[in-house]
């Protein structure tokens, strides 16, 4: 087990990961209860200085901003014609202090950017983004933003007979594409967020598009929701970094069985970035919860 | 493979199953994308005189109003109470007439019956009903009403790489407690419908339980929605029997790959029940598609 998981260090972290693991094998827990849950921004790929799918859809406002002049004056194309990053940030910090009315705002255009679009062609734009797109800071494409030792727990895990999830915020039809080649987890393992679809039949074989209006936001006390409602189990081992991720790691809790939830900690500034906003009620819970905490600088002897 | 459908008289029907089969497997189709989508009510098990979900509503709606006097004077209480068969008949002829007042009121108790309870308690209920009650005509309880030749075509494809699903309009949660032991379908490839649910957390695990609101129903448009948001995937086969399963059918043609419809008559009045009432459309449709009917007085030599 040293090799597999060759990007941690030998400390509190892997030790848990390792036991749960071994225990979960020799106390021969039934291969289909073996469910681990996963959120992805922040936890396998990095989300900083915003999340990967963001960039791709202030990519797609300015196309349409682009071709549609009159939508320069109206937010939120302006700011993602502009790059007004300052809009961004503090539409964040509005957000913080309870106040959505801009996040309604930038929710509303991004359901507008894709809206009429079929699953198939949001996919294929999604996919051609993240094999060309780069990190604005990494010096990386965004396909080599995960992280390696996340990688290798997936295997592990794998190799262990666990059915590896994505249960993320970010959107399921954005990740999709490509979760086999960068996770080795199956698109019908990716759960995430979406919007509403509507089903045109047309005699050959019809047509599945978006439509510009939220269905779920897989974050918070959805994310339990959302892994019943596609699992159909309380999962054995879930991975969280941050406040939305709370609900997801309380679920994992069992009454009658070993159960292990990983919080990352984003500590490294270095080789990644070295950030709690978002996390500071997870990382209170996690030292009254039983969670682990992974450190990026401590537990990870490489990040990508 | 003559063994393997032992149940299907050697007809178009079974020659178009074992055809399909055959040449996914000798095309080296991608295991991945070998994926079966089949109804439930109907399809895989017997759905007259009425739903086997229903039976399962109408007896916990009679204990509520043995519990509540009161709701005995309220619809869908009363009929539930009173036996009164006609009212739930009339329901249908309306629904068909395009008046759904009714039917509202019945969707309204079955939300209402189920309030607040915990997925786990509607899950041991529910298999709890379907390991005791009996079907009201055939003489067999309800776990053997699923079809012999379905079981076999569900094991025949699975010994082929295929992954089978569940697109019921049927309660998704109904069906997982048995959909292994009756099927061999995993829970987590159960699609079907869905009230809205709620988490709350308890510092023990928190409980997921119902809402008294439907989430979404799962038929007619939406099955092509719920089978792209579960798997991601068009379906290579689908199997249905009424007209709410147009639409999956129609979402399983493919332009540049094989593909196989299947549309279950029940012409049998005398092994099971003979009636195309709601399924007219859907056959009419059958012939200028290309779906292959299967016959059950002709295409199996055993139903049960």
């Amino acid at each position: 087990m040293t090799s597999t998981l060759a990007s941690w260090n030998d400390g509190a972290a892997r030790q848990a990961v390792v036991e749960f693991v071994e225990r979960t094998v020799s106390d021969a827990v039934p291969v289909e209860e073996r469910v681990a849950v996963f959120d992805n921004d922040g936890t396998l790929w990095c989300e900083k200085p915003m999340p990967i799918q963001l960039d791709f859809i202030l990519r797609r406002l300015v196309e349409m901003a682009e071709a549609k002049p009159e939508l320069r004056d109206q937010q939120p194309w302006r700011a993602a014609y502009e790059r007004d990053y300052g809009w961004l940030g503090a539409l964040m910090t509005e957000h913080y202090a309870g106040d959505d009315s801009n996040v309604r705002v930038l929710a509303a255009g991004i359901l507008a950017a894709f809206e009429g679009i079929s699953v198939e062609d949001f996919e294929a734009q999604s996919d051609a983004f993240l094999h060309t797109a780069r990190h604005p800071t990494l010096d990386r494409g965004y396909l080599e933003c995960a992280y390696a030792p996340m990688v290798e727990l997936l295997g592990f895990l794998e190799a262990n007979g666990f059915s590896n999830y994505i249960a993320s915020g970010g959107g399921r039809d954005f990740m999709r594409p490509i979760s086999q080649e960068l996770y080795g987890i199956p698109r019908e393992r990716v759960i995430g967020s979406s919007s509403t679809l509507d089903y045109t039949s047309d005699g050959r074989g019809g047509t599945i598009t978006h439509r510009a209006e939220a269905d779920y936001l897989d974050d918070g006390a959805q994310k339990p929701i959302r892994i019943w409602s596609r699992t159909g189990r309380r999962p054995i081992l879930a991975v969280g970094n941050s406040n939305g991720d709370i609900p997801m790691l309380d679920f994992t809790r069992h009454q009658d069985k070993r159960f292990l939830s990983l919080l990352v900690l984003h500590d490294d500034g270095e080789r990644e970035f070295d950030y709690t906003s978002g996390a500071e009620q997870a990382l209170e819970k996690a030292g009254t919860s039983g969670w682990t905490v992974v450190s990026i600088k401590d537990d990870w002897t490489t990040v990508f």
